[in-house]
Formats: C-alpha cells, sequence, structure tokens
C-alpha cells in the first residue's frame, strides 16, 4: 500500500477496508468509535505504534514521530509557553520558502489553442523523490474547523511535494515550519489562501494538515506515492498551545 | 524551452516573448492580426513550419502534423463526410479505453487527519514519459466556444499523461479516440464532464484542445515537462467536416 499522506493511528484502522475486506472494516470502525475519546486514544495510539503487528500492517510505511522537547517549544516572545499564529495573506513572496502559491497573480501566461486558452505554465513542480516515485492525483473533501484552534501537530513529507488546490473557491488556511531536522515552533507561519489560491509544500516542508474554515471544502491534491516513508508527524509539546486563528 | 502542450505555428509567435523579449513579441502580434484570417494563416503556417528557422526557434521541440487521408476520414455510418459528434455524460466505464474520470462517485475515501479530511487515492497517476519527465501543475483559462462547432484538428501527447479539473464547478467537454499511430474518426468519442469531474488523458490517447461551452472557465492542469516531442497535431482531412454538439 502506498504511503498516502499523514495519518495518526487513529485513522489508519480504514485502512484495513483496503487490506481485509468490509468484515476488519466494520471492527474496526467500532472499535474507532469505543476508543475515539481524545486522551486515551492517544495513549493507545502510541502504545500500538511502537510496539503492534497492526500498526505495521496497517499503514505502510510507518510514521516518524517526534515530540517537541519543552525547550524548544516555546518562542521566547510568547510567555506562559502560548504560541499565537495569525494568519497573513497568502504571496508568493512570503511563501518562497515553503513552496510555491499556484495562482495566476503575477504570472504571464502563454496563448494556446487557437488563441482559445491562457496557459499559465509550471507554476509547481511535482517532486517524487527518485525514480521510484510518481505523482498522484486526489481528492481530499474538508471538514470545516471552528476558528481560532488549537493545533496539536505538523507533518512534512520527506521524498515528495504536496500540492492543494480549492475546487470551491473558497478560502482555506497554511500553516508551514522551513525545512529543517527538528521543527522550530517560533518558526511556524500561517497563511490564508483565497479561493483562487493553492499551495505545493516543497518536500520536508514541515506544514499542518488540511484546514478549511467555516464550511466544508473539496480541494485538488497533487502528491507523491511509491514505496519508502514520505511522512513524519511531530507533535508540539503538550505545555505549549499553539493557537491559529483567522482574522476576517 | 518546455514543450507547452500542442499550439499550432500561430499561437507560437506568442513564444517569441520568452525568447527575445517584448520588441520582437510586439511585431508577432502584429503579424499575428494581419495574418489572423484561417486559410491564409493554414497556408503561411505550412510553408513556416516546413521551412523555417523561427517555427524550430520558437516551438521546441516541433509538432509532428498529421492530416487523416480522405479514403480514412469520413465513417461509413456518415453520409457526405460529416461526423456529428453528440456529446454523452461522462463516466469511469465509458472513459477506461483513455484515462481516468477524476470524481468521487463510485470511490470509497480514506479518513485522514484525525477524521476531518476524506482523501479520494490515486484517482488519477501521471505519466511523465521516463526519469527525465516531470510532472508539472498549470492553470489553464479557457475561453468560450459556441456549441454546436467544427473541429479542425485533435493532438495527444506521446510522453505524458494531461489532466484537466475544473475550478469553476462549470461542464466542459472532452473530445476523445483511442491511442493509435492514426487516428480514426469514426472511433471519436464525445463527453460531457459535470463541474465535479476532471479528466486524465493517458499519454498518446487523441484529444481535442479544452473545450469550455458558453462561459469562460478556469482548469487546473497536470501534465509532463521534460525533454523530447510530446505532442503530435493531426488536422482532419478539409472534406470531413467534424461538429461536436452538446445537448442539453
Amino acid at each position: 500500500m502506498l504511503c498516502n499522506g499523514c495519518q495518526n493511528w487513529r485513522r489508519n484502522w480504514y485502512y484495513q477496508y483496503e487490506l481485509n475486506g468490509a468484515y476488519v472494516n466494520c471492527i474496526a470502525e467500532f472499535l474507532y468509535l469505543v476508543f475515539s475519546l481524545r486522551g486515551f486514544s492517544r495513549l493507545f495510539g502510541r502504545r500500538i505504534k511502537n510496539n503492534s503487528y497492526w500498526y505495521d500492517q496497517l499503514y505502510q510505511p510507518t510514521h516518524s514521530v517526534h515530540t517537541t522537547a519543552p525547550s524548544e517549544s516555546a518562542p521566547s516572545s510568547h510567555a506562559e509557553n502560548r504560541l499565537r499564529l495569525i494568519a497573513q495573506p497568502l504571496t508568493q513572496e512570503a511563501f518562497a520558502e515553503f513552496g510555491d502559491v499556484i495562482d495566476s497573480v503575477g504570472h504571464t501566461p502563454m496563448l494556446i489553442n487557437d488563441g482559445m486558452t491562457e496557459r499559465y505554465h509550471a507554476l509547481a513542480r511535482v517532486e517524487t523523490g527518485g525514480p521510484e516515485g510518481e505523482a498522484l492525483i486526489n481528492l481530499f473533501f474538508a471538514k470545516p474547523y471552528a476558528l481560532p484552534m488549537r493545533l496539536f501537530s505538523m507533518e512534512r513529507h520527506p521524498l515528495g511535494s504536496q500540492a492543494f488546490v480549492p475546487l470551491d473557491a473558497r478560502p482555506f488556511l497554511v500553516v508551514v515550519a522551513p525545512k529543517s531536522e527538528q521543527l522550530v515552533p517560533a518558526d511556524i507561519r500561517a497563511f490564508v489562501a483565497t479561493g483562487n489560491q493553492g499551495v505545493n509544500y516543497r518536500s520536508g516542508v514541515w506544514h499542518h494538515s488540511l484546514i478549511a474554515p467555516d464550511e466544508a471544502a473539496r480541494f485538488l491534491v497533487v502528491d507523491r506515492g511509491g514505496p519508502g516513508n514520505n511522512c513524519d508527524v511531530v507533535e508540539f509539546d503538550r505545555q505549549l498551545e499553539v493557537v491559529l486563528e483567522y482574522p476576517r
């Protein structure tokens, strides 16, 4: 089974469907409901993640999960271990460190198809991490989050880029941190993408999972499939409260 | 310069902008306006295509252009050399010969991101024709055609797939013919994609360029960049009138 982006162990119950069919999936869904309380599932998740046959079976390749150390968690400018992220307008300049903004603004199109089509060429390039990787086209349907929201983790894909393009012309929120071995919370940036902007996270760039504010939304996602571990997750230290705000 | 999809010689005047800057582009735009009558430009285009230094300079790699022979142009079921294409609803089954339909319908999602996102995984795979190719993400802004319309040519990309996903939730028309060395007009099929459906043409599949009916529309396009000739164009024999109808 391919690496399908980052999920934690709870979500991976669902992969049983592909591996073992509907019967095991039913049991998994039942267990998911029973154990879905956050604290318990987190505890249980750790145990499974480290020891269980199931985990390796259900989610290949496995994740690397780091936890930020308390000493590096809290940026000095924020008292009481609270990091407040206020999402800023997304621009190519501000986002250049993290990847591409997929947007016609600021680009000159080529006129093709007998003058009937403007082509905004190569706004983003898909990184697939060598000859074993391939580019996949997927749809993501996101449930909405209520903002402000607390963030608990971020993820990165060391082998491939990942692009998100909104299909419902609704804004979405982008939370990123520079490519580095250890995520530094003080370096996290938050942006608001308009409904006409997509983003392409370069491989290795830390990012939060998809955040649709207010309403459910559909996205086209282009990312990397193929063998190898293409997902690391870092959970914030629980003493650091990371809060995302969406100014409107 | 990369191959940016199929364009005929008239469109390629615009590439001078990249190669020679704004001055030459101005001349090109003037010439384009002067010679934009279809018959004259077609004649002129042939000459340029075969002989001119400009053509090779302006459009690398060059196209292979075929013209369907009269003997194979007219399907026997259509009298008077007229081929009438009535666009049918797009389904994965009907389109399987040509590529993928990018649509959630009929697929079971994976639940990821703490249950907040449904992932419809690998609805299409990007073909990049070997290690020298890469997947590109582009935006296409299409001007509308009035339907019914006469079609004059089709194209194929021998080295890569090409996906179109509507960003304005508006239907568009898809005209395709099976992968084969010579396009057989009798095998052409036409489909209507809903505003929630994208398509991914497999490499080598003959297809018409983007057709947005009624209104201008934006598309996300994922295709192949890299060296090599990735575009062949075939022009229908002028004695064959190919007409596309969009029943509503």
